[in-house]
């Protein structure tokens, strides 16, 4: 547990629960911040983190993944085996905390999503190496095995402000917009980003056999024979699509190119970028607040961040 | 998930669930069995059957296993990663559904017996390999990995039919003396049951380094010379001890005989036995009824049971 800690890395979720607890109580905008969040809020921040780690500690097993924010991972030290239960032990964590809350809705949203994030990896894995991948599948996979958790901090943070209806789904559908640009600004980053700057290897997923924006909007939008060879530099990068078998180092630096000048990335580039308008505006009701423009800079970080 | 109902083995989580509930309930002694069990009782004994079988599913993955229930495994069908995600969404989902139960403590205790399960599998897993593991701490990862989840479900059995505190008490003490008896007979099977039997492959804890009750007791009992050739034997059968490697089945059988001549086999059938009788004089102050008789048989066949 102490080499999890470890893995604390932008605190996205918990940031958002006390950020969005704050944003959502009318008597924070004069009151001083800290009377504003009830342990509940701390709870559930809490729990979204260590919900998170946990997929990150199976991710790593699932990717057999040996470097983690400059570390290495559970599964590399420690083996696969206590890694696997080292995830279960974070979820059975997170879900005794939350059960210990007063509403015990939390739980059952906590638990709702928890489902969501599953189904979306394995709907990933059923896809893994399929050169047809739409972009309407790739953004279901995203909304459920990164945006819906985000969504729930967000909600989760108005609910426990005691924020009405209306103003919870308002803070889920920004958190919903906000994830989809994180993953996608993910997915670019592990493209095009650096080794030194991410503090893990880039170009897992095409070795891994995970088609993400670019790659999709790349292949169905060149012409024939442009696609043939991007798809021999796709099926190199890949390891022949066989998953597992390390890819080709050159064939990825060629097929960034082609992407790049096939308009692929500016095209995801923008597709964030749109995300995150969308997800900044549906904060245009809330009242102007300190936690309020601390969202909006949060938003606007999502598509700048290089790491 | 329809794969994973293939599973479905002995159900003595569940049917301890709502044999103890009806048990506990003295209005069954008399009113029909239906109308004595409610929808908490159902649900809960699908949440402790779900939580078994995700631990299924993952001990499968971390012991590399090909077959359960004399059909493939989950990992072997369709991989680690699917498997993994699945005894996570499987996990998901019982958290989901006692979530939805009017009392929020089950969920609480669910949680906490999911803890202990984990810490029971990290502890068993830090003793692989391990000739000095002794009885005290067998018994102490046998109550976590094992005992934990059949206690509970006997308790939540009493609990949902309203038992007060000391009847809940008695059926926890029931289950999980049942629960450390069903493990040495488990261990105990696979040191010396039939593979057309058993539904799966035996010598399994011998080829991962996994020390239990009967070799323990030889290592510690055995004078020096016959340890030195017991230790030879061991690791020839672990694969020379580094996990992994298939072990030498001639070792394994040689070492079994031993086992047999030193009467540790017959130390471990006698631990198992006591435990059902104190099992079943937990159940002294029960009132007579039909689920009560079915308790008390299910009690003696744990240790009769041949698979």
């Amino acid at each position: 547990m102490q080499h999890v800690e470890n893995y604390r890395g932008k605190m996205l979720r918990p940031t958002l629960v006390l950020a969005c607890g704050l944003a959502t109580d009318p008597s924070c905008l004069r009151a001083s911040v800290p009377s504003c969040l009830s342990p509940a809020h701390i709870t559930v921040a809490a729990v979204c983190e260590m919900i998170h780690m946990a997929t990150l500690v199976h991710d790593d097993v699932l990717d057999e993944a040996d470097i983690r924010r400059r570390g290495e991972t559970v599964n590399r030290l420690y083996g696969n085996e206590a890694a696997v239960i080292l995830g279960d032990y974070l979820i059975a964590s997170a879900y005794h905390l939350c059960s210990q809350l007063e509403s015990q809705t939390v739980a059952l949203q906590v638990a709702h999503v928890s489902m969501t994030l599953c189904a979306g990896e394995l709907l990933q894995l059923s896809h893994r190496n399929d050169l047809s991948l739409d972009e309407a599948t790739y953004f279901e996979l995203v909304e459920r095995k990164t945006a819906s958790l985000i969504a729930l901090a967000a909600r989760l943070g108005a609910q426990c402000s005691g924020a009405d209806q209306a103003m919870c789904d308002r803070f889920e559908r920004f958190g919903r917009k906000l994830g989809v640009a994180f993953q996608i600004q993910d997915d670019l980053l592990d493209l095009t980003g650096q080794r030194e700057t991410l503090g893990k290897p880039s170009g897992k997923d095409l070795e891994k056999g995970k088609l993400t924006l670019p790659m999709i909007h790349h292949l169905a939008n060149i012409a024939q024979g442009g696609r043939a060879k991007s798809l021999l530099l796709l099926e190199q990068a890949c390891g022949g699509m066989q998953g597992g078998v390390n890819g080709d180092a050159k064939a990825a630096a060629a097929l960034r190119n082609a992407l790049d000048s096939s308009g692929s990335i500016a095209h995801a580039v923008r597709a964030a970028e749109r995300l995150v308008e969308e997800a900044k505006s549906e904060l245009g009701p809330v009242p102007e607040s300190d936690a309020k423009s601390l969202l909006m800079s949060m938003a606007e970080a999502v598509v700048k961040r290089a790491f």
